[in-house]
């Protein structure tokens, strides 16, 4: 390619709305341009970039006996109505009518398409097990959507589905697709994690992530120190200390505590660690009162509490809820909840004992409210958000807290959408089996996008070679010397039939404005020639990810380059 | 690819809906199936199709000098309003609003989104000329989406977007195009014509169709018997009559016509040929009305008056509209038209006189009506559809009408939307000037339909080579007998070795059965190998499209494979 006809215009500043380094660099390289919020267009580079994740991607897939099809993209709403997503995506999938007042929706992902599909057309255990994959556009009205390709609304998506016999081909399955991802990831030469995760609204039970490691990335996770627990933050545990012995047991008295709805002006005002107070946050859950009852010093996970609710749609009251149900925002104790209401405390509430916590009247706190004498708990179960230096579940090591960005997500979803779509096979004894399946998303605009971010300094894009959009780059610095020019572009010839995608910049313009795009651009070889490499006979090569600089014969100058391309990480 | 683990169950019969031999078949050989009306999965084979025809497209692409991007499929309305098109799309553009209730549409071809892109990247006349494509899905509305792909509502679409500076670039980007397409449709081994076309809601001027000849399509198109003209049926043309020598004008009498509406009723009742009596359809045209007159015997092509009248969209008289302005359906003349009415008259309308037409009054007519002395005509246009066994405009021989797909369709855009957009590049003199744009689209899902009807036979699909979706099955017809199965297998691994994309159809189910369905799939060649084979120590070759038959050593059985192959169409 002549990149005096690429259509890319390289650009010296970034939009100010650019904030993180990939979307900057990929905007200013001429990857990408916007058309709208979280939508795209990918010029060439781009796409060629894109390609190359997608073809490793088939290339994993196919290898692990996934079968390619392509499911549209543009939806009928009954299916998804069927499984409860039409309304629990809600305002995320964009919705829309056809002529006929049909009412369809963008897939956002596509259960709700495969499911009926292989029912329809695998009807027995001696067609499973099957893997089914395709690689489309999916769409997600995000609310937020930023960061160019990390939080977009039009994204690329791999997403195989797996169906099984039973639950222990179910977990074969996942065992190959958790296997091809770290493949898929390693070529793609990402630093990447692998963790335990929350499902969210795709459901199911068993689920991993796979965070590619980024400053700027929106996906919290947890890990030990000791390397033996990763897991998204919605989803992490912490060790629940053990209850202390039980101690005396105040009364519970009602104090005064004008104007201090919050903890921690409680707790100053009565001269008492956050940790001794009982923070009770008020859900609704389909229509019922949760009352969630964590320590003062905590925060709710409320990934968790939908979980431990679900399918009920769980959200946070609101003033409107308070004020029908007669509760006292900043004030709310567990103690006189309803019969109809639930309430539901972290398992470290447990071990405490006399709580100060809200008197459901203005201005009033209790102490020394004790459960079961003074408030009933219905449940128990882990809803409490994971804290740096929390200790881990495994081993009691001390837990951290990382930044990432989600490229892959994989999900044991057993029979949560076969079970609503009636999709069943007949079994070795005659009976009908609902598929026990396996879901498998990759971000490919998302790989692209978190490997900018990986790999980059204040010049522009460093690939990995695996990702870039063309291997190679011969600039020619004076174009005005017609000896400089030929030997640049037998080079480039030569660089053909060496079987390297290069380009050269046979642009009119300064060497310094080639240096400069080839930086941007991320070339991962430069080869350049000028004035004085005919008078020494050589040309100068660099390695955009090291910096690495050498020369080589003009000769033999394609060979070198190749070599130098074959050791580039 | 092992038969027992495609995800391909082929169906002996197709469902009541598919009319089509292309709908049938591609639906009982598992190549699609539909989700609902107009949208389809692409199943592992139809996708492998599918792929093959973008291969060649993307190859012819790359040749030509295009450049390939990726635009968005959900779009602002915005540009779209700017060009008129969001009006004139109407219902057939799906549209929807995103959650902060912005207007979006779902792309059913792109120049509102390439042609402000590229005038952000490309300033100067000394970038262009700059071509670029994408391969990607489209989404129209059709009222009635029928025949399987032929005319979905989700379509896979190659359109590509020249830029030039001038009117003769654009020539030459369009010549280029153009043969590109022709090497296209000639790899993907269509039997297709090319002729000029209506440019539709489009727009522009000059502009051809690619048109894939079966006896099912719905574009009608017009060749000469002399092959020096063929055109789509509505941009068609015949020669005009030379105007007969004025002769006697009769006086203009009212007639009782009792009732009559019909222009044969009346040619009978008057015992005269249809060509005397003067037809007088009545317009909308963006409020105002216009009468369109053509000989008794010829229909009016509408497609012919809304470009003589663009941008004004035209509809046909509604009840309603005779109402309001007083007209009688069936007894219209063009005498008296009020002077803010239009008249527009097919050229053929000027040799003719003394009209019997509508007198304008119930069951009434006139005879002896002549131009300029009982009505006037504002504008001469060809508004006339051509008809069979009409005149040929370039060499007077005879016309034929003739039944096509049209899979590849190319326009002379002009300053269309460039104007409208404000897309300017400052040119050599320093001034600013629209882009000169053309357009250019092929359907490729149209091409799988359409090679899909022209290669087919009772029993199936019969493939040229370059879109099968493999390339050989090898058929074990006994699949209890150790050493049938284990020299079928060894054949399918020798078309590996010798790079054949080959199906084994290790099922267990009988000869027939794969016979059948190899038939119905439509491989390129068939290798059996059964229990006889081992004894003569052969194997039996079957061309599908040819259905000629041979046999080859089990040994050379692979090698005569290809051969096979490569003498096939």
């Amino acid at each position: 390619m002549r990149a005096s006809k690429l259509f890319a215009r390289t650009l010296r500043e970034a939009p100010a709305e650019a904030e993180v380094a990939s979307h900057q660099l990929l905007l200013r390289a001429a990857y990408i341009r916007k058309l709208m919020a979280g939508v795209y267009t990918w010029l060439p580079l781009g796409l060629r970039t894109l390609r190359r994740v997608e073809a490793i991607i088939r290339e994993e897939m196919d290898a692990s006996g996934a079968q390619e099809l392509r499911m549209p993209i543009v939806l009928p709403a009954e299916p998804w109505k069927i499984t409860g997503r039409w309304q629990t995506y809600g305002q995320e999938m964009f919705k829309l009518k056809d002529r006929h007042d049909r009412e369809l929706g963008l897939g956002p992902t596509q259960e709700e398409v495969v499911t009926p599909l292989v029912a329809g057309e695998f009807g027995s255990y001696r067609d499973l097990p099957v893997n089914l994959y395709q690689i489309e556009w999916k769409y997600r009205d995000e609310l937020r959507p930023r960061f160019g390709l990390l939080r977009g609304r039009e994204f690329l998506m791999k997403d195989a589905y797996s169906f099984d016999r039973d639950v222990d081909g179910l977990r074969s399955s996942y065992r190959t697709m958790f296997e091809a991802y770290e493949r898929v990831f390693g070529r793609c030469g990402l630093d990447y994690r692998i963790v335990e995760a929350d499902p969210g609204s795709i459901g199911g039970d068993v689920n991993h992530e796979f965070m590619a490691l980024a400053a700027v990335g929106e996906d919290l996770f947890v890990s030990c120190e000791n390397g033996d627990y990763a897991a998204d933050v919605e989803a992490a545990q912490a060790s629940t200390p053990e209850p202390a012995p039980p101690g005396d047991r105040e009364e519970m008295v009602e104090i005064f505590t004008p104007g201090r709805p919050g903890i921690q002006d409680v707790a100053e005002l009565l001269g008492r660690p956050a940790p001794d107070l009982l923070k009770c946050m008020l859900y609704d859950a389909g229509g019922r009162t949760v009352a969630v009852l964590v320590p003062g010093d905590r925060e709710v996970n409320q990934n968790k509490v939908a979980r431990a609710l679900w399918p009920a749609p769980v959200r946070l009251f609101d003033d409107a809820d308070f004020a029908a149900h007669g509760f006292v925002k900043g004030y709310v104790g567990p103690q006189k909840m309803s019969e109809d209401a639930l309430v539901l405390a972290d398992r470290s509430v447990r071990g405490g004992a006399n709580w100060v916590t809200g008197a459901n009247r203005i201005d009033h706190h209790v102490t020394g409210a004790n459960v079961e004498r003074d408030f009933r708990v219905d449940r128990w179960e882990d809803v409490m958000r994971v804290n740096e230096g929390d200790s881990c579940p495994r081993c009691g090591g001390r837990l951290h807290i990382g930044r990432s960005i989600v490229v892959g997500h994989i999900y044991q979803l057993g029979t949560r959408y076969s079970k609503p779509l009636k999709a069943t096979f007949v079994d070795e004894d005659g009976t009908e089996q609902p598929y026990q399946m396996g879901c498998y998303g990759i971000g490919l605009s998302r790989i692209v996008a978190a490997a900018a971010e990986q790999f980059n300094d204040e010049a522009g894009l460093r690939w990995p070679k695996a990702l870039a959009p063309y291997d190679a780059v011969v600039i020619p610095t004076n174009m005005d010397q017609a000896a400089v020019v030929e030997t640049a572009e037998r080079l480039y010839g030569e660089l053909a039939e060496l079987d390297i995608d290069a380009v050269i910049d046979d642009r009119e313009v300064t060497a310094g404005v080639k240096f400069a795009d080839a930086d941007l651009i991320g070339y991962p070889v430069q080869i350049v020639v000028g004035k004085r490499s005919l008078q020494s006979g050589t040309a100068d090569l660099k390695v955009r990810s090291t910096g690495q600089r050498s020369h080589a014969p003009l000769a033999q100058a394609a060979r070198a380059a190749v070599d130098l391309l074959a050791g580039a990480p």
